[in-house]
């Protein structure tokens, strides 16, 4: 029932291939008589745009979207919206050489052994450029949870093997890696420039926060917030994992450690992450993911043909040294959804309580935010 | 559409709370003219069993399970099974002192601020004994994945911060911990009962891994089969974080170096953790996920109650001062039934094109197993 | 996605097979700290039980329900409710001769060819009793719209070739037949109880109508209202079609007639049974369904074998006669359903826009009721 | 969970408005490596079409669809097709005048209540011209079926009191009413054009069959396939009801003569449509809907406006005096889907019987065809 459909209440649907006419989106569920904020979505297009610096991508894509239904004069009529991004630059071409090769750490394969018949041209479906949907379907998302007072933001905390030591939130775009840390920023740099100049690629890490979020949002014990956050951000190509509050590190740590204390201002801490059996806590929802290295890269591999045949493939083409640099609005736009989501299957049990048994969000002081 | 229920084709959905009068599931979409093996059910279940060693919870349940609809002649008959076990040895009266405090660390705040009213005794819904369903649903989606060669294991790899160095999986089920490295159990053995003797507990790390995977399972792009994967692993209780292949170690990785080269015995190696562009690729699907130390510890602890005023609690009842050990059957159980759900879709548009394009499993040749 | 799960956000998924242990359903997605009226469910399940009178299959159920789990203290707390059935009078050797008969008018032969494997006693999952865990799940469902104050009514229209000429709704539940029309009970007794002398069955129309409901509810295009009314009701066992307003009668009218015209009390007339583009009016909503003559008659019929051999079968048993006047509170229960299913989906979209944009339900004047 | 999606495992969402700038649809699920027959499209484009004889709508599209995504040479890559066409002749300022005006029988009133803002040019979303999404999809879903040698026709059975007599189904496209019956013809064109003249118009009955369909398609017992048809139908704009076999007259109609006896040849009789138990049994499926009178009449009604107060109303733009005519492809469109979805549904779990109970469909001799 998924597919390329995600979401419950707030439903949102990709389509399109890298190197197609156009890659777009159908949102379905987002209330009506809303006034849509187009700069904003352009803010989010221009933040994922390939082309932005030396350290990203060189394909240029102006990223114009268009509005083809569901809006009248500027608001939501609740019907569905479809937004589509028109492909500019496809240089289709480069790909002739590997319409038979399975790029190493690539989805070649296995959409191969799937489908049989693909789009190789760039990845095709997925490549990376099928998350242009999700991120104008994301900031619609993030305009309808800034009016309940909630806010995302996300960032790059680990380059390769350079780590962010503190978090300056309002310098991530600042900088052109997007580091949560101004110190490490350079650092950072090297690692991908130096990755580059090798003919290589390297992974990185990204942390994204909401504040503002009620307690009470997520559906045990499957609609758990943080099972769709989860499952939300792993979608995004080139996630390996996810963590939610202290993550992997809760492993080696003991229950007294772990557990957030509450006093009448709140939470004192936040290993939790925001969620707590599944469901908001009021706490900063935070959560980290591994971005891979970026498969494509211009040294040598071994790798088969689609005869199943030892060949050897370099991958031209133009391609992100740090795909997490540019994952950022990415994962900002997977947590807004989810979060728009959660947030209409919540109201829709707190409305029915209206007649008998009226249930305001609970409010608790504030250590976190 | 998710709430208590997992799952598109093979559709599992829960019920019960950990003090109520049972907890069960009701599986739908099983294939009919199945033979079920009750013996394989009543295995699994005993593994979760509470009460095995020390090492866990001392509350005594058989975990006799009874199935009351949709197995006629010990044959699925393609309606839904419902199936139950009753709850046995619940001391209530255990948990009137907590009746209106909120545990750190627990579902406790949250279920308060989503439900207002809800059943608190052994955490109610948000009980690991809620997962008795997942594991009994579990054990059946073994039993169909066996009959296409697919097989699922389990085991700890890390308690506190002693890690597993190298895997001996026949070696899980013969010691206490479920350890995959019979050399570290000593040390994780250690680990547990100084975290006991210290009135606390500890976290740990599970790894699940299934082999016999065909290429082809999984839906991109929202219903990736590692997205589908790390969203069941993280509706289990207490985990906060799920890595597939390389995981967390990716971000440091170079592209060369994480790319799984092939050749014609297969994947060389596998960071990818048998899943690319969310698709298996025939190579063993590899799993990891972080369990928190269990909440429930006998410490003192600050706390608000349910007037928001602060209180200082230390939980008794009986609990798993390491719940990752019984978290093992649990991993499995939901790896399980996302790789059952997954096969049944597939099979769906492969039977398709049986008329116009057939198109049997892509065979590769085997370095890994 | 739907198989024995009804509902978006109620969800209702049904169990339970005529002549297996019990008959059951898990109701998921009801609001929290809902009070209980346990009077209420009895009632409805007295309505559809079995052995009410001659007009109706002997067969001997209390139809005493049990609540398994989502209650505590007599409200639900938002968790999965399970209710059951313990199945007490199953004289399952009745089905013995035809162990492997396909009954004519049933669903034996569809069920063995899909399944191949089937629980043939009583008809097993097609049997009417699976109904049970509608009708408890509806009267739940009644009791939340009451808080709305939605009311849901329903009553046999037709009976054979006796038609209600007059609607008296209040007269319903005090004739055996359900009549809607005092005037008919004893037409209407003839025509089931010459059919019974004849060893034959007779069909039937119900009509339920739903007042208090306002405007607004329904998901066009494919969630429209009266799209999930028809296939809630059409799900029923025995049904062979549905309409809506004047429904069949719409072929021969003329727009001018069809056309309900508006003035400041509302609507003056209810041509489109409360329902315009797939969304409620407010008027009254009009379903009417058509059920079958009882498939299982005494009398000698030809038809094949599980081997696809010509054979002659005479269906013993214990049957309605007229299924129609047990099938009145099952229709009431799906529509009751598919109300509170669209009100909880509707308040979401409308709870959304509270910040926004508030939307109180629109008020019109009465003309009708 | 519905909306704008139909569909399980063959999943169709359409986006677009009336007056707005393009109609179209998203399919997801459509096997890959499937060969598209555009002209199959385009013809079923041009029987939906606008202005095609002077019974329908006079508004000139040429309906030219293009196909953005999930077609790669000709052929299905198994990712989402995303397939539109633009709006051409859009004569907005006809509906200029009634902007602030519930047009009686329309959709206006309700979705001004539901959502407030609203594009009302045209009917907006609620126009039949939503439906181009649909045929659009269904063309396709023709098109796999027919691999598995399902076939499927459509035709008008009544024309206001008109009702046809006997079936020639190779007659319907060659007479502009598409009556089933060529005698009629005249009769029914007659009832048009009567209504037209006196600023009327009239409605209608469609009768769909397929032939060819397998027994054991459908999910029982919400996922039933009949109650999968009418609920799709019912979706069709102007539908007021919808009947499978022998639908509303089993009413008046007696066990004995409403069961279809069965012999070596299979069914003697059709009475149940194709469907028992909400399984298919290889019978032709028969559904009928009746299409009420076009709701935009030149004739003076009274209605309200947005304030609510009293106004008189006449609709001008250009419609259909009998919508039924151009409702037979949408209703086929409508019936392909829904056996498309269950055909895959259905593949799913034969599938997964492979290596244990390999079960073919079941073959029947045929009296029906």
């Amino acid at each position: 029932m998924t597919g390329n459909t995600f979401g419950s209440s707030l439903r949102v649907t990709t389509f399109g291939e890298s190197h197609g006419r156009a890659v777009g989106v159908v949102i379905d569920g987002f209330p009506a008589d809303f006034e849509i904020d187009e700069a904003g979505i352009h803010t989010e297009l221009q933040r994922r745009r390939p082309g932005q610096s030396k350290l990203v991508t060189q394909r240029q894509e102006r990223e114009q979207f268009e509005i083809f239904s569901g809006v009248y004069e500027g608001k939501t009529t609740g019907t569905p919206m479809m937004i589509m991004v028109f492909n500019e630059d496809t240089r289709s071409k480069d790909y002739a050489d590997i319409k038979d090769l399975f790029r190493p750490g690539h989805a070649d394969f296995t959409y191969f052994a799937k489908y049989g018949h693909r789009d190789y041209r760039g990845g095709g479906r997925a490549s990376a450029r099928e998350s242009v949907g999700r991120v104008i379907a994301g900031a619609l998302a993030k305009q309808l949870l800034a009016k309940f007072g909630i806010a995302i933001v996300g960032g790059v905390v680990q380059v390769g093997r350079v780590r962010a030591r503190h978090y300056v939130w309002e310098q991530v775009e600042r900088n052109e890696l997007r580091s949560v840390d101004p110190d490490t920023v350079t650092a950072m740099r090297e690692e991908v420039e130096q990755a580059r100049k090798e003919r290589d690629s390297v992974g990185g890490i990204i942390e994204v926060v909401a504040t503002g979020v009620p307690p009470g949002l997520g559906e045990p014990v499957f609609g758990k917030l943080d099972s769709a956050i989860v499952s939300a951000l792993m979608s995004l190509p080139a996630v390996k994992g996810v963590e939610i509050g202290a993550g992997f590190t809760a492993a080696a740590m003991r229950g007294s450690e772990m557990n957030d204390e509450m006093d009448a201002s709140g939470f004192r801490s936040n290993n939790h992450g925001g969620i707590l059996g599944g469901i908001s806590s009021g706490a900063p929802i935070v959560a980290r993911v591994v971005v891979k290295p970026t498969s494509s890269i211009p040294r040598e591999q071994q790798t088969l043909d689609t005869q199943l045949q030892p060949r050897t493939i370099s991958t031209k083409g133009r391609h992100d040294p740090c795909v997490a640099i540019r994952g950022v609005p990415m994962a900002e736009a997977m947590l807004a959804l989810v979060l728009g989501d959660a947030l209409l299957q919540d109201l829709a049990t707190r409305g029915a309580r209206e007649p008998y048994s009226p249930r305001p969000y609970l409010k608790l002081g504030k250590h976190l935010d």
